[in-house]
């Protein structure tokens, strides 16, 4: 039997059903499972992904037996929907849409309208009885058409969309003053200057072959696999791209023939909040795409979710259609045990269901949902946790607006992605991406935004656009991100030639600070303060199911009792990197500091360090107590001395005259210090070896910090990490030097505290000589920042120049400084664990490096072996959830 | 039974043998050989290496019995000698000599004439009938003893030896010119002076006590196993510290009683030449000490090697003992079956033999022997091959003076090592350990060398001293080292204090130019040109061997056709690493690099490139006309392009005339180039990826070179060669660029030239995804210095701060970018090989690293099945006999 490509539904019944994702994509497989479950869904048929891998690997050839199986199920649908495709008398018009196996909303080309022609209008016209939706159609197809598959874009960047200029030219023509305003005449006209300006530019003609406009519009959805946005969304959501689309052909139904039709977007709970209410946007008399685009502002669905009362709702206007629609919702959410995102249409007061899909919601949203489905019996806890997307969790632990602030509100839109952004004004993609690069935070201010913005959108700190719902592309990709958006605030108006906005009599301009606050909708100019979240309520619930699960232990990188605080609330076990160079740069003793790297001899080494030793003692002591007895890391000092001097001329006069030495003397000591590779240069342990006395001194601080807690009563657990070790025989110079430090404290103070002593493993040489390391350390810490650039040869400082360009490439699937690489530095990874525990059957060994609040990365933590991950306090509450999800992925496979 | 520690030998009968060298030293260890072969030796015992291993295990205390066995092998001595220790009428002396495992010469302690005391002096000068023997022997032990044993030194650098001062006050009183001048009355005086200032200086009497005093001199023995000196030439000559010394008491016979007494040290054959003479020094009524020490100037041992006739020989002197002697030498060398080098002394007309050992010699001298002895039988070729120091080799490669150079002679000494050196004169050891720092070329130039001077030689391009013979201490370190030495230069007159020196009238101050002829003792003035030397000879039949055995294949490092053609010229069978960015320097062409650097877009970059393209077309043409059909492996661009910028204001501004643009405009291009760790940075394939068009000119101009020198009738292989690989895909993308333009050029040109794309591994991630890098590369070769850069994260521009302490301190056990650190980066080789196979079965496996010329990192990569090693032109030789080693030693094993 020849292969099958084409997959039928409609009518009761179909040949998928939802299981069948990767074959038939997300959009398809649900099709084919609302059709099983009896829910009205205008017939259609699927072409599989297989064919999509079939045409990339064929130069854009189709399998051999592709065509007849579509003109069978052509004749299969004709018979469902009781209409011929390109009968003049009774027309049958088609969509054609992408349908991946994961969700890539509005990445990928769709055409619709297929079918119509200058034969089948009429029959078109008879049968709608209405002239003017049959030509905003065509004219409509036209467009799509000549833009997606025939390809008719601007030229320039500057330039604008051509069939958009015409149409703006007819209106003034006419005096028109929006679309709707265009006679069936005049669509008609439009229609044909579309064809003649789609022949004048590409020298082809807009084909009349019903066939021909399918197949072309078949392969353009194929062909959009590969575009930017759809790679760009790939690689954002790690989606494979052998993956490939599918192509769903489904019959057309309308909610543009009048006034007895309309069309619109559920979600079966609310996305921002997660509250358990039917939620969702419609428009009469329009096309779905005019509620996603945020052209017009739609209407509330039901009385329930109604924001203001000048519009009213579906519920009120259609009621039978509504409950219809209620009771398709309750069937699917029962069904599918999630919260779903729906598209229906309504023709002449009959509802299609025309999509399904698991709905993307706010992280708070995807929390509440999660806990009460639980409380429903609808999910175990386990699917509760894994229901939760670690990344977006952030959205939760950011710091939302100060509510004791005094808020002047500029402007109202919608509360479209939760969260306070702060930023300054800019109005493109581009600008927003470029402002990212250079560290700065910008909020993207759009009319409305789409799919070519995404890499903006993501570079951004929020979003606020002008037009547009709580469904509009904006709305949608910002809560996929976490990122806070306010939507629709119609009431600012904007200029992108003059590069402003004005709201409330006010005029924004390009680069003045905003701060948005996505939770209610508001926008405030300038720069607002901001606040810690909490941590209760179902987010309590969900991260003490995650305590439950995990065996991964979470530390925090924390270097001062104020962060340590902040983690320690966000339920840090401990801390697993204190830095100890962050406190060599403040207040006054950055002096003392100088003055020991100015010193030309060890004595006058010591004196200067003598200076800073009850600072160091007094930093320890605060981070002791707040820790309580949770184990403190903390790592001695590592970067090159130069970073401590001052370099220009003018810093170095001053310091100058501050010390009482000449300028010379320091400006000859930078000199001295310059390193080509600062890198790679005479820092970690190297420092320490030649300068024991600053490995002495910190040992000391830390351990007379130690007792003088402990005596208070605290059982302090501190381990001493000794950083950039290359060879046990460093790590054995400088643990006796500690452990000298510690017993000289422990006789002073009169007591003892538990320590211990270990490393840093960020030199791959270090992971290779794992098993000699392990002799002398008691921990290993993976500095994975390090170690991946070793393992590289790749400086993160200077890598900008290529490695977004690698990502984009392919070349790379990940910047390997955010998603741990696991094929060079895991291996690394692997191979050191497995020798220290080797020679150290109970070695502790735990990962500090940016990695440890990555969730992939979490993961292969877990795989590993590892003790536990340590990342910033922000990022705690992740690492969590992510420990929890490996050990449930574990015990799946 | 308890353990043995002390091993007598003497009267015919040891307790060791030659094979003992480890237990007892291989002075102690020959002595015995000698007394087994019935060779006249003074009776003693050896105290064991193991008991140095206890004295530093114990904190310097000896194991128990120790004292015991020593003092029976005392009374075995006694017997001997017929002569008591300590003993007022027959007194018997003892000498106390270290002697480790490996040659360490004049590195430990020594003291003689121990016994002597108030009361022996006169049994002394009764047996002797000799007083002025006896007091001179007397104040010797204790100016020995107590600068060895007790202590007493120079307070301050530039005080002079406290006992120095006394004698030449003494000789001012009485009016002597020489020592010899000092009356019995006169050294008796400076005995009790030299005994006053050890009392007024260290508050200790020197002890009269001759037990006392031979323990106090063992003590400093295993002591000075681990001072400075010691320490030192242990690191430079790769000799473990955990050896340990041993002890040799023997008694004392003397070459100073009278006119009938003398003391020598002589080669069995010339150490310098190799000429399989007899040859050697000796003074008349001496000391040995005087001999090495360069005091005075040695009386030459036979007729045949007299430099002039104004010093009658031992031959002519002493007959009766030079045939002795003689018969000895040919006793010995058939023995050993190797060069010997023997101490004697002739007391009262009595021959006795101190020591023998394998004898140093120049790399000319050890090819000739090593060639000779194979000739007469006495040794194979295989242990000829293993004769030979392949660092050693060195001198015979480097150039020497050019002879159709005008020579002006300045001063003439003895030639005592081959060679020409030429550089600026510096007068200390300091001065020179300090100038090569900063990569000076420096000549040392000191009226005499000691072992305290040992870092300054290592330093030095070359050595002159004013006094000392052929076996004095400079001559023999610097035919060690390989350094040209000229010795004994008697007409020029050093002033330390004007740090200049006199010759023939002119004045040579410290900085100025001087060259060295040490092949013919010659000093001339200025810097003379030098040229290549030739490989023919011994040295041609010797490396004949070589080649017969090695497996491993030697190319080279090369990047014009002049080395290449250097290197073909010793040996090379290819090129391993030839480096095109040396050729984007040359000449104009810089002009056209910078142009394309510049350049804001593709369309500009490709030029620039063009003008580049036909220049570095040439640049291959050349080298593959030299290379013949040996294998050429050409690296493509690696440097980050601000390497090619000019960086101050003034070059900028020059630069900015001359391409006519703004001088900001290329300051920016230099900033936005600007890295932090440009190690690290923008290089390697990382451009060629980011700009294919710079690998495509360079692709193009490889193989449009390779097709018109092919067309020659030159069967060349060019191996193309990615640099700075971390992941496959970079390099399957720069190898899809490479064979486009193969094929381009194949049809351009009509002709098809064999090629392989393979890649540098020299980044820890390369190393650890071999398996998938093999995939594409068709070869590897090994950038070992850029893999001991990250391996270690040690920047070696930036390691000078740290490294050489780190070896000082035995962190690292050599410079790891010297040796390659197999412990490490080796293990990264080995898994990258072993990877690389599994994929690739007959994948080409090499190393391009400097390591590729070291002989203990070339033994690494036979032992890792390599297939071959590139070194710079110099080294190929050196590294042909590496491989041959190699494989000899892997079979003995």
């Amino acid at each position: 039997m020849a292969k099958k490509y084409v997959y039928y539904f409609g009518d009761s019944k179909a040949e998928g059903d939802a299981s069948m994702k990767l074959l038939l994509g997300g959009k398809g497989a649900n099709l084919a499972e609302m059709v099983n479950l009896k829910i009205p869904v205008p017939a259609g048929f699927t072409i599989s992904t297989e064919v999509c891998s079939h045409y990339y690997d064929h130069n854009g050839q189709y399998p051999p037996g592709l065509k007849d199986e579509v003109t069978k199920n052509i004749l299969k649908v004709q018979k469902a929907m009781g209409a011929v495709f390109g009968d003049p008398q009774n027309p049958l018009l088609f969509s054609v849409r992408s349908g991946a196996p994961a969700s890539m909303p509005g990445m990928m080309d769709t055409v619709l309208n297929l079918g119509l022609n200058d034969k089948t209008l009429p029959g078109l016209v008879e049968k709608s009885k209405n002239e003017r939706f049959v030509y905003d159609s065509y004219r409509r197809l036209i467009q799509m058409y000549g833009d997606v598959v025939m390809g008719l874009k601007p030229e320039r960047e500057d330039e604008e969309d051509p069939f958009e200029v015409i149409i703006q030219k007819k209106k003034d023509e006419v005096g028109a003053k929006t679309d709707m305003d265009l006679t069936a005449a005049d669509l008609k006209d439009l229609a044909e200057r579309f064809k003649k300006v789609i022949k004048q530019r590409l020298k082809k003609e807009f084909p009349e072959d019903p066939y021909e406009q399918l197949w072309g519009a078949i392969g353009a959805v194929f062909g959009s696999w590969n575009n930017h946005r759809a790679v760009t969304y790939r690689r954002l959501n790690d989606i494979p791209a052998h993956w490939g689309t599918a192509v769903n052909v489904q019959a057309m139904v309308f909610g543009n023939m009048g006034d007895d039709c309309a069309t619109g977007v559920a979600f079966t709970r609310d996305p921002s909040t997660g509250e358990n209410v039917f939620y969702g946007e419609y428009l009469k008399n329009a096309q779905g795409e005019d509620v996603v685009a945020g052209i017009r502002t739609p209407q509330p669905i039901n009385k329930a979710k109604k924001l203001d009362d000048k519009l009213p709702s579906l519920e009120e206007e259609m009621p039978a259609q509504y409950k219809e629609l209620a009771g398709i919702y309750y069937k699917l959410e029962k069904h599918y045990k999630e919260m779903q995102d729906i598209e229906f249409t309504i023709q002449n007061n009959k509802l299609w269901m025309l999509q399904t899909r698991t709905g993307k919601r706010t992280a708070q949203a995807a929390v509440k949902i999660a806990v009460d489905m639980v409380g429903a019996g609808l999910i175990t806890k386990k699917e509760a946790v894994m229901r939760i997307k670690p990344d977006q969790l952030d959205q939760l632990l950011h710091p939302m607006i100060d509510p004791k602030a005094q808020r002047s509100v500029i402007a109202k839109g919608l509360p479209a992605s939760p969260g306070a952004a702060v930023g300054k004004v800019v109005f493109t993609a581009n600008e927003a991406a470029l402002a990212a690069e250079k560290k700065e935070k910008v909020v993207l201010v759009r009319i409305e935004t789409s799919p070519e913005d995404i890499h903006g959108m993501n570079a951004a700190q929020g979003i606020l656009t002008a037009r547009g719902g709580m469904t509009s592309h904006a709305a949608v990709v910002a809560r996929g991100m976490g990122k806070p958006c306010v939507a629709g605030a119609g009431e600012i108006s904007i200029s992108y030639e003059k590069q402003e906005f004005k709201a409330s009599g006010k005029t924004i301009k390009k680069g003045d600070w905003i701060t948005l606050d996505g939770s209610r909708g508001q926008v405030m100019a300038g720069q607002m303060p901001l606040v810690e979240p909490g941590m209760s309520g179902d987010f309590g619930t969900i991260m003490g199911w995650v305590d439950e699960i995990r065996r991964l232990a979470v530390r925090t990188n924390a270097d001062t009792p104020h962060d340590s605080q902040v983690a320690v609330n966000f339920g840090a076990e401990g801390i697993g990197l204190c830095r100890t160079e962050h406190m060599f740069f403040e207040g006054e003793r950055i002096d003392a500091v100088r003055e020991m790297i100015i010193a030309e001899d060890r004595a006058s080494r010591e004196k200067a360090l003598a200076k800073i030793l009850p600072m160091q003692r007094g930093d320890f002591e605060g981070i002791f107590k707040v820790m309580g007895q949770r184990p403190v890391t903390i790592r001695l000092l590592d970067p090159p001395l130069h970073e401590f001097l001052p370099h220009t001329d003018k810093e170095i006069k001053e310091l100058a005259a501050k010390m009482k030495v000449p300028a010379e003397t320091i400006r000859a000591k930078v000199d001295s210090l310059h390193e080509f590779n600062p890198m790679l240069g005479h820092r970690g342990c190297r420092l320490g070896i030649i300068y024991p006395e600053i490995s002495e001194m910190q040992a000391r601080a830390i351990f007379e910090a130690a007792c003088r807690v402990k005596k208070k009563g605290i059982d302090v657990h501190p381990e001493v990490m000794i950083p950039l070790v290359a060879d046990v025989k460093e790590l054995e110079l400088q643990r006796d030097l500690v452990v000298k430090a510690a017993e000289e404290a422990f006789t002073k103070e009169k007591i003892r505290v538990d320590y211990l002593v270990g490393t840093m493993i960020e030199l791959p040489r270090a992971a290779l000589t794992a098993d000699r390391i392990a002799t002398v350390a008691q921990f290993f810490s993976f500095g994975t920042n390090d170690l991946t650039q070793t393992t590289f040869g790749l400086s993160r400082d200077d890598a900008g120049s290529f490695l977004p360009k690698y990502v984009q490439m392919e070349i790379l699937p990940n910047d390997p400084f955010v998603v741990l690489d696991e094929q060079g530095v895991g291996q690394l990874i692997e191979m050191a664990v497995k020798k220290g525990r080797a020679t150290r059957k109970d070695l502790k060994v735990g990962i500090c490096g940016e990695h440890g609040g990555e969730p992939a990365s979490v993961e292969f933590c877990h795989r590993t072996g590892l003790n536990y991950v340590s990342c910033s306090p922000y990022r705690v509450p992740i690492a969590r959830l992510a420990a929890a999800q490996a050990v449930i992925k574990e015990k799946q496979k």
